[in-house]
């Protein structure tokens, strides 16, 4: 127990890929938390912790305060996550923006079937940028409002192309059209949506026998490619390896509106060297409000836009509102 | 009543001065807010609400959900932001950051003693750039940020200036230095503070007799000018109104910290045609959220930093998942 009288948050990782290790990473760098464990498929992650098996988060869940949910989005965050919500207080960044809103309610009911709280939806988009899109929204509610994602790597739908039968390697770069950006900017954002403001550009390595169906799944997939311009481009797996290693990304919420007789453009934006640890620095922010809203008696499920700002400091209120209003 | 089953709430704008007449424009484009009265020290203001004696408060307190503070920070604000807070559910915008601490001991005081709520240093600064501030430490928290202000006309800072005995005309702006911002986002902030990243240049009208005390009172007020380079230039009354009529701001809050073993940027930008319209859009967003508060019925004082944020949004919290999130 550290010197201030707080309990050490006791933390666990579900899942232990990119986004998992980054986690654990993270979590080592916070003066309150510890990693009690990762629960993994795999007998053996090389994680510092102990790794349990997948299926045995049960029989462990007393001696954890928070789960970091660290699964795929595709399939086995809206399969597995209920479950976990049902044994521990859990923490995800569950990332297909169409289908918020049922698993918020899957998680809302779980979570309060036992008491327990779960934060969905976390990390930077969704996360700090729907934040963002809200809080400019508020405050211009007249106003032309764009998300602009990259250029960079995409883990939830560079994760959804890897689930695709066949599929040996893949990355998927979202990048922005500048033309679009100033539009936005000038106030001229009419006829500017997602799709026509970018392109997803595939990189995937696969049997040549199954890359025509191969392209007919990405390009129609719902809720990740169909409606945008996208581009597969099939590489061998040397090319792979060498081009493909990083996972930069970043992006903009860019909102211009009205208040009064002016104008005023609000703009939230993040360039990122690598993707996993920034979203996993977020989730375990999410981790410590999480954690504190349920030691304040809080249950169900709560998305960011519901978190009081600083429950995600390690630093306490007074001290910041000192050193930061 | 509207549609919704949501009351109506009742506001009023206590000082009318730019920021006060500001806030009356943006009350009048909710949908949930109606102005009840103006609370002036001058008999008439042109407001199309009622005007009353600015001693009046107390008297129509029970008409009253929430009233804006659009009162001077340098005096009038500390002095008379208490008193207020006793009677009605209140929101200021009140800009010395030093000061904050004790404003919000102040406030939750007396908010307290008759069950009200107090928001304070709400706006942009502090305000929203507070909000970022916190937010890209926490998940961040080995990081060098600043905030970068302008360029623009600082209307605190402005208000501090022309409240000096002998002052007829005065603006202050505030303008930043671009080699400290490139600094910052190139992880080469050491040395870089406050004082140094802006210039602070004062206009002012004033009788030559007057002007080297005037100065000097300027470049020494403490928690505004002192520790800043600052620029002071008498002018004319003509020159002053035909170069200094118009109230741009902006500025940013960049932080560039280390998340795992890999490095990112956080940035959030303002770029505003008119300053007190956007400070007040701001005040009157967390006036909704001051009055939700309270009817949810929590008391005291409240920073920007504890307020969940979709409490600033006329759209409910369901329809904000599905459209934002």
């Amino acid at each position: 127990m550290p010197a201030t009288g707080n309990p050490i948050i006791r933390t666990a990782i579900i899942g232990y890929g990119n986004l998992g290790r980054s986690v654990e990473r993270i979590i080592a760098d916070q003066p309150d938390m510890e990693l009690a464990a990762v629960f993994s498929r795999r007998a053996e992650v090389g994680s510092a912790a102990p790794t349990l098996p997948a299926d045995a988060v049960a029989e462990h869940a007393a001696d954890i305060d928070v789960a970091f949910i660290c699964l795929g989005s595709a399939t086995d965050v809206p399969e597995r996550a209920p479950e976990l919500a049902r044994l521990v207080t859990t923490v995800d960044t569950y990332d297909n923006h169409g289908d918020l809103p049922r698993h918020r309610a899957a998680m809302d009911a779980a979570a309060r079937e036992t008491g327990h709280l779960a934060m969905v939806g976390t990390g930077w988009d969704p996360g700090l940028f729907s934040l963002n899109r809200v809080l400019a929204d508020a405050i211009l509610p007249e106003n032309s409002q764009m998300t602009f994602w990259g250029p960079g790597l995409s883990q939830g739908h560079s994760d959804a192309v890897r689930r695709i039968d066949g599929v040996i390697r893949a990355v998927q770069y979202t990048r922005p059209r500048p033309e679009a950006i100033e539009r936005v900017r000038a106030g001229e954002a009419a006829g500017v949506d997602a799709a026509s403001a970018h392109l997803r550009h595939c990189y995937v390595v696969a049997d040549p026998a199954d890359q025509e169906r191969i392209r007919e799944e990405i390009v129609t997939m719902p809720g990740y490619f169909a409606g945008y311009e996208t581009i597969v481009d099939f590489i061998d797996e040397a090319t792979f390896d060498a081009e493909h290693a990083g996972m930069p990304h970043g992006g903009r919420v860019l909102t211009r509106g009205r208040a009064g007789d002016s104008h005023h453009v609000v703009e939230f934006g993040l360039q990122l060297e690598r993707n996993p640890d920034f979203t996993a620095a977020a989730q375990v922010a999410y981790g410590r409000a999480a954690h504190r809203l349920r030691a304040a008696g809080e249950v169900g499920a709560r998305t960011v836009l519901e978190v009081p700002p600083h429950l995600l400091s390690a630093t306490d209120l007074d001290e910041l509102i000192a050193a930061k209003l």
